[in-house]
């Protein structure tokens, strides 16, 4: 067989020779921008004959800031296509992060959106490799600026030709793109994404989820979280339209509107923007989600209640899945299997709150302390393990905290799960986040999964705190819905036979306005342990 | 990324542990045989466990000479699990192109049907590598034979255990299967696949038909034809169930059957069971397609007015595709876009009578006789060139053929083809087969194709045969439907305006009770020259 490489060129190729009509949609606060796969693959030609203008090298990388939309998309596919990496970044990294990931990763330039100016500007001058910086601007306007080396995309791309001769001689390990996971302890790790890894995760999407040309791709999940979960990728591949959202992802009426003008058949995202829709959906708002046939929640669990509510009272049937930045990110996808066909709802609910069964072309392995694989009954507990084509094997420049996560040629995850009889696997807890009291485990998710199943508690955040008795204790701090309220003992009722055992029960329940969260939207637990070790974690 | 081999391991691996109950049924004339995942590896363990007691060594052949059946996909994935090469034999091929086969590949053991066990013991004494023979039988009787080395394959596993460590240090470039191509001139050629290849193209088959774990494949497609399009390793990827009709796959009555009973989704096959269907249909015969998804025709072009009368007589939907043996096979698809919707049904037909898109992970490329890419105006003829990660770039051990075939990168089909400007690819001719009338080029397909839209016409063949006029001239060789008539006349009547210039009508028509073909089901034009070189073609 040909020695052909896996590269991202064959998809950028194949939509623009196949699909040169299918669309691309932007959405922004005032208007909506629209062109083709022919337009999009002309300006990825010329963003590669920038690239080259601008002195950037093979295997060089240089760095979005930015929202989802075309301009981005042209930066996914072009800068790996050009040769060199695309560093996504989170913005709403503290901004010591942010400097760290930039330099880290050695950045020549710069793609920002004029949206998120700011956030490159208040670390510009600790920036110690950045030689250009380019914004992204739809309003066609540079913003006031301090930065000097600075130019508008448009500009710099526009004269330019419309074709460009993609090197068909990378190696398919070469870089395509790298991502910092958002850090919860120290600085954040590097995770660097193969062209070879990138393609086989997109055939693995498209064959998980059944998707393929006729699909229109929502992005709800940013852009510089994990490759967008790789919708980006395989739907450049299979030639799908796209329709990216900009800031007005979180505007849940528009999003809405999206869904129904665009008909969006597939969407992506996390459970904090899925609330945000529950509310808005709650409080009465138009949908038509009739076009919809694979809806993706990852990142963190979706609370049950709500999966049903969503499947049953707005046809919005929410499919879990799992994986991580190392992972590319995804693993496992919470799908019955077709001889399901008879079980109860109940039992279907209890397959679709897992995350689900591992995707085709990984590996994946349970096991307890001692490393040895756990039973297949849905009760033993332990780490997973992965290994594949799409799983990283190392953070980048981090030969320490590798070493730590990359043993034997298996990724540990830290997530600590179960595997039932079927094969789905369901999240226990974070290794580093369960608690153990008097010598037994608490898993502090099943906690806060249990505690968010109440009416009135909107989030529900578990920390283990230390206890001169029991070692540790499960300590619950909990919000409420907007205008209701919930007191300590409702909740330790309403627990009552909820729990593996009584003394799974927090003794102390703290409410707060709000759970603080990482910049990907997770439970801020380090910052929750802080303020508790500092005296500031209390009921207000 | 890890570096983590492409092995067909993983997808074996992946249905012993997630799918254990999922079936997979054989037909045989008295009976079917059941079983699941589950028993299916362990009996693929127990025979990598046989492999080695036989010294089979890694990268070595072994032959299977069967039917499609459970035994003989146990064959396909434990042969090369276990770091074998499977060798699927062509059992119809003539006499000397088997004993050619079967010692150019020097295989070690052969795997035989006990119903074919003929067609090995007659060539037995010429082979010059094959230290063992293994009867695959579903009687458990051992036939009467006068092969010595002889065993019967359940008698030869039984013993073994049913766990076996798959190896994982294979190169995902590693041989898992051979291939011989029925040669229309010298020996049979042979294609080396490697698990690379299958695994990268069984993602294909199943984002191009988006298909999973909720298919049921009917393996139509004999499993010794081009890997049996990889239905086989991209069922057991996913988990599907899978029908192995056996010798029972020309019975339509039982086919339909199984479709029925089995809710058979996927299946695939060449034309000539699809004819064998459509006179089983229009005799009323029993049948309920409802369950079917995808049904894909290969091998040769389905003509058109059966392509209609199956989707609007029979909803059963033939997707047409196009490959060969040197590509895995597939190559395009014939699925129109989803933005065709508003096209009329002609519009549509012509469309699902190309032979498709380009699939997602190969470059294809159209090109007249100075090398230039031929216009996407669905009007010019050029060769189809294809590279891509699951086409060949040699000929087993035949550096020659190679040499002519394989040129800087690019495997030339010997189809000609025009493209049209939506991407869709429609078969000319073969090159060989194209007709030079007075320095034009006529396509025998095309010709025959539109004989064949004659209600009267079984088959037509067209051959060039040499004109002291006009260089060379079309002879049609035709065949009625069995107990119709149709002459010259009329055959020339009928083309009046369908053709496209009177000088494609031929002159000459030959009507014959069969249309000599090919092992695999084509036309054999070169038997059809060698008859008429010989003053033997001649009506009868």
């Amino acid at each position: 067989m040909m020695d052909y490489a896996l590269l991202l060129r064959t998809f950028l190729l194949r939509s623009a020779r196949y699909f040169p009509k299918k669309e691309i949609v932007s959405v922004y606060p005032d208007s909506i921008f629209r062109y083709t796969y022919g337009d999009y693959y002309k300006r990825v030609c010329q963003l590669a004959h920038a690239l080259e203008s601008l002195g950037v090298k093979r295997g060089e990388r240089v760095a979005s800031v930015a929202l989802n939309d075309h301009r981005h998309l042209e930066l996914y596919l072009g800068v790996p296509c050009y040769g060199a990496v695309l560093h996504t970044v989170n913005f709403r990294l503290p901004q010591n992060h942010l400097v760290h990931v930039l330099n880290h990763a050695e950045d020549q330039v710069i793609f920002v959106d004029e949206d998120l100016l700011l956030f490159v500007e208040m670390v510009k001058d600790q920036l110690k490799t950045v030689r250009q910086f380019v914004v992204l601007s739809h309003t066609g306007k540079m913003p006031a600026t301090s930065i000097e080396n600075i130019v508008l995309y448009d500009d710099l791309i526009k004269d330019f030709p419309e074709d460009y001769d993609f090197p068909i001689d990378l190696k398919e390990t070469d870089p395509a793109l790298i991502c910092y996971t958002s850090a919860t302890t120290g600085d954040p790790k590097g995770v660097v994404y193969s062209h070879r890894a990138i393609v086989l995760h997109s055939y693995a999407v498209a064959t998980t989820f059944g998707a393929g040309e006729s699909d229109c791709i929502l992005h709800i999940v940013p852009m510089f979280h994990a490759n967008a979960w790789c919708g980006p990728f395989a739907g450049v591949g299979a030639g799908c339209k796209q329709v990216l959202p900009g800031r007005e992802v979180i505007n849940m009426e528009k999003l809405c509107a999206m869904i129904a003008q665009e008909k969006v058949t597939f969407t992506a995202g996390v459970p904090t923007i899925w609330m945000l829709l529950y509310d808005y959906l709650e409080k009465g708002g138009k949908h038509d989600f009739s076009s919809l046939r694979n809806i993706v929640s990852g990142g963190a669990a979706l609370p049950r209640n709500l999966l049903i509510e969503f499947t049953e009272k707005y046809n919005f049937p929410i499919k879990q899945a799992y994986g991580s930045t190392e992972t590319t990110p995804l693993v496992t996808a919470a799908i019955p299997k077709s001889y399901m066909t008879d079980l109860t709802d109940d039992e279907l609910y209890d397959i679709r709150c897992s995350v689900g069964l591992l995707v085709m072309g990984l590996e994946m392995k349970i096991v307890d302390d001692d490393g040895n694989e756990v039973a297949m009954d849905g009760k033993q507990w332990g780490e997973i393990c992965l290994r594949g084509p799409w799983i990283a094997n190392e953070y980048y420049k981090d030969p320490e905290r590798s070493a730590q996560t990359f043993i034997d040629g298996w990724f540990h995850t830290g997530d600590v799960a179960t595997i039932d009889e079927e094969g789905y696997v369901r999240l226990v807890d974070r290794t580093k986040d369960l608690i153990k009291s008097a010598g037994e485990w608490i898993s502090s998710v099943d906690l806060e999964n249990t505690i968010m199943a109440h009416p009135d508690v909107m989030e529900a955040a578990i920390i283990g705190v230390p206890h001169p008795k029991w070692q540790e204790r499960p300590l619950a701090c909990v919000t409420a819905y907007p205008g209701r309220t919930v007191s300590a003992d409702d909740i330790r009722e309403f627990l009552g036979d909820k729990v593996k055992a009584s003394w799974w029960i927090p003794g102390d329940v703290i409410f707060l306005p709000e759970i603080p969260k990482t910049s990907v939207g997770k439970f801020n637990k380090r910052e929750l342990r802080r303020l508790y070790a500092d005296g500031e974690l209390k009921s207000l």
